[in-house]
């Protein structure tokens, strides 16, 4: 049987990786991943042949992945955080959907969940994902500036607690600000947010600041940026955020 | 040192349990939680004190886990799926804001984060989540419906992959058939979408129609709803639903 496994490795902490991950690495004979997320790995990963290719090759990378998986080798394809979320895996289907070399076909797939940085980020700060909630990608590589636009003023009408995947990269830096802007235009000044950076890992740094005060400097590639909605509170005296879900207006 | 994990349990299968939630529950002398989730966890809660309170008293887990902390038990408040997201986790926090009791004030609080309904929806299927979304509760029980209805409508125009949490309950059923009316008037008939019972366990059922063709008298409590974006597909003769992100347009 041709198997091809997408692997979330979480978000760095070997100990938010669930068993399921282990088993699927367990079987594999090769893996193909970013270099830096293999390395996270360990000694998961010491007996398994490593396919490391550079930022910027996810298609190669999912392709790859394929046509190993298509010669008979129980394939791992590798991405931190969950694979499903702003990741690899829909790499895979995509070039399954239009490419669909016939060697392909019949290669099963699995995948495995994982922790997202979302769900780090709030579990470092307390609840603030407890009432409804929104991803927004700020990259505009792939999708254009005007549709990501139309999200953050969405977000901000259903006034969703938000988190921004990719808010800035070396090279793109004024997207983050012109969405703070256009939330400020539906939120309060004083709205909580929270920005994590390289969560779960040593230099896990988090800081907690206002819609008014977020400052993009203070924001890189690998952090997460997340506001909240018009509920959701600081904690006096504590760094506890979260987002209530009316349970105190009913008692 | 007092202290007190909200312990994610994920989905239900255990396979899914990192260990960073397992080497909590290792250090807990007393846990708190629903019994139907408490009895998934087997026997890593053998020779754990266990208070079983029934559905309803959310309010009364979240104050007897912080009394029991309180008293200098090691506890574990535990809730299915990512305590942080629609679960248990913002009522303890709430507490602590609003009752602030003297001797809750120097437990050290941890919170585990886990996958969620919708990563374990999103993984067997495909990669629905691989763009913005949103998750959306269609529980009136807290929140206003109108609140509900203004974010539904958002979801519309913003056009994010929408997750309806607690989509019905054995009262209340309307609102899921209102709320795909609301979405017809934003997306295609044929949108994909993903209907996921019982996730993770031994009953699991996995059912993907359109949003046309959605019927509410195959969604119950168990279930979750999954609503793709204009983009997302499913793959000609597979049960594969993904979401591009746009590496096809780009090449």
């Amino acid at each position: 049987m041709k198997k091809l496994y997408l692997i979330s490795t979480g978000p760095g902490d070997l100990a938010c990786l669930a068993p399921l991950a282990r088993l699927a690495l367990q079987q594999c004979d090769d893996i193909v991943g970013y270099g830096l997320y293999i390395d996270l790995l360990n000694e998961l990963v010491n007996n398994i042949q490593q396919h490391d290719l550079p930022l910027g090759q996810e298609i190669e990378r999912a392709r790859l992945a394929l046509d190993l998986a298509a010669k008979g080798k129980v394939t791992g394809l590798i991405s931190s955080g969950d694979i499903g979320i702003y990741a690899m895996a829909t790499l895979v289907f995509e070039l399954l959907d239009y490419e669909n070399k016939p060697e392909w076909q019949d290669i099963e797939i699995e995948v495995i969940p994982g922790i997202s940085a979302l769900q780090m980020l709030a579990s470092r700060v307390g609840a603030p994902l407890a009432h409804d909630f929104c991803t927004i990608s700020l990259s505009d590589l792939l999708t254009p500036w005007e549709t990501i636009e139309k999200r953050i003023h969405a977000a901000g009408q259903g006034d969703f607690v938000v988190s921004f995947y990719n808010p800035v990269s070396r090279k793109r830096r004024w997207q983050l600000e012109k969405a703070k802007q256009i939330l400020l235009d539906y939120k309060p000044k004083d709205t909580p947010v929270m920005i994590g950076r390289n969560l779960s890992r040593k230099t896990e740094k988090i800081h907690i600041t206002t819609l008014e005060n977020l400052d993009i400097e203070q924001v890189d590639m690998l952090t997460l940026v997340m506001v909240g909605n018009q509920e959701t509170r600081v904690i006096k005296d504590t760094q506890y955020v979260y987002t209530p879900r009316g349970y105190r207006g009913k008692q």
